[in-house]
């Protein structure tokens, strides 16, 4: 066996229990549920795009399957078997041996089985591809949203922007909640539970990793309508109160990577919503309303004056970005 | 829309036809034919390390699609289904146009659909997961060979190592075939077909991928056998003639990427073999038998004796790799 085949046998090979087949031949085999559609998601994370190299790797190895996980749940499927390409300068056991604690961690409490990958030399990045199962007709999609659905949005908002911003260096770190705010960014929890359960309630649903604008901008999009915000309503981290209100905009609505759920419902689904808050131990708020009109979003504060707004979303490809 | 998301929009979303939902939504969606498994398998390739980043895109569009395919061929799934993770140092227009060319006309050729992906800023490289169907039980294993089989491989071998040293300037250009070598190179045509066909008469199979013997020995690890081949039996490609008999050897034993399927059967199936070449068009040829011991392949010349082997497969983190 060589040294690349040595290596991750070492590190990623684990018995399968779910899959028919597992890391080690040409691909991997799993059945999927009958009744179930199969919803599958790539992302990347590129070091000094999405990451800085230096990154401590457990905390990479979690983000990297958290951020994969919270596609799936933004459809309202079920976590089931994820695959892994790694490129790596240079073979680091302790540095492998740290990224897949976090990524195994994580992986365990959802129950999704690694089943294949790929591990190259090259500069610092790694693509998951995770596959999730809903009952077929059921997921959550973002171009289901109707006119007069409420917006919801589940936890609080720019909690990670904030992280992002202090390890920059363009926020203070002194604050009560600066803690908090780097967990956000450095282990987002997937809300999957939440995810499954919206299932048949909600109309509508997409992940924040943009941030809240651009991300319910693309429901929007795809559904042909448009969306009003009440500034007021927003949750955002505690963390947030130490900074004026421009910058509070800025975290809470383009700062994008808290992975909370913005998803849409009928007005009949308050109930059920509050139940379900309860029962997923996870703060739901509303947040606004969606309306007949060209795609687009606004945001109101509560004197019902439309505030201008930050630029929105993230662009990898931007000046900035 | 985003800068970002155009780019993404404009190349890489086609409608779909066999997915319930494409790119464009937090994940794809996608029904599994009942009675099927699903085949899953993952592959990077890094500038650098898999190609020059100065390859002509159309091709690597292709060779990208072309390796992952190869997998899915050597289990015997039908492919349907891929995501493709793409890293750019920039947006260049032309270069994704021309990548996108390659790499859809290889996915129409075998019907398979682009679901879904990522464009991140970075350095090039690209990940693609390819999904396939093979009938519940039925695929082809690398553990299924049987003490006894016979030792088959597609197509002829060496070809694309001879393309590569050509390239790099370690063999000759101008001898007769030196114009297919590099087509080897740059064009290989995953064995879907043939793949489909093995099904149900291969015990084993693997694409040559590393190299022959490389590959062939995950078959002889994953299935506890041993494996000896004769040496003139093994099918190589006409402009390794004009080379010496060590460098033949090593062009075609250990160059790796000729994409061609190393399959064991019982000699029960020599005919059904010969029928299916005719019906495939593509040459089969029987070059070896697999034995009970340990892990091991042994090649023989023509008088029965053993040759000593040049190094096997290729190492992404040796110091040559």
């Amino acid at each position: 066996m060589s040294p690349e085949f040595a290596l991750i046998h070492k590190h990623f090979t684990r018995p399968v229990t779910n899959a028919t087949l597992g890391v080690g031949d040409d691909s991997a085999l799993v059945r999927i549920t009958q009744g179930c559609e199969l919803a599958i998601s790539t992302d990347s994370l590129v070091a000094g795009t999405h990451f800085y190299p230096d990154t401590d790797p457990e905390r990479l190895g979690h983000k990297a399957l958290a951020v994969n996980l919270s596609d799936l749940a933004a459809m309202g499927a079920t976590p089931r078997f994820v695959t892994l390409a790694i490129t790596l300068p240079a073979v680091d056991e302790a540095w492998l041996a740290a990224f897949t604690r976090g990524f195994f961690a994580l992986a365990d409490q959802h129950k999704v089985e690694l089943i294949g990958g790929d591990t190259t030399k090259g500069p610092l990045s790694m693509t998951l591809t995770v596959l999730g199962e809903v009952p077929a007709g059921r997921a959550l999609r973002r171009d289901g949203a109707q006119v007069g659905d409420d917006i919801w949005v589940s936890g609080e908002l720019g909690g990670a922007a904030l992280g992002l911003a202090q390890v920059q260096g363009l926020a203070q770190r002194d604050n009560e909640g600066s803690q908090s705010a780097l967990e956000r960014l450095y282990q987002p929890q997937p809300r999957v539970g939440l995810g499954v359960c919206l299932r048949g309630v909600a109309n509508s649903a997409i992940d924040v990793s943009d941030g809240l604008l651009a991300d319910l901008m693309h429901i929007c999009e795809r559904s042909t309508l448009a969306a009003e915000i009440n500034w007021q309503d927003v949750p955002r981290a505690q963390a947030l109160a130490a900074f004026s209100e421009d910058r509070q905009l800025a975290f809470a609505l383009s700062g994008g990577e808290d992975y909370e759920l913005c998803f849409t419902a009928s007005p009949s689904q308050r109930a059920v919503l509050s139940a379900l808050a309860v029962g997923c131990g996870i703060a739901l708020a509303r947040i606004g309303q969606t309306q007949a009109g060209a795609p687009g979003v606004q945001v109101f504060d509560q004197h019902g004056q439309a505030i201008k707004l930050p630029a929105a979303g993230f662009d990898h490809f931007s000046a900035t970005g």
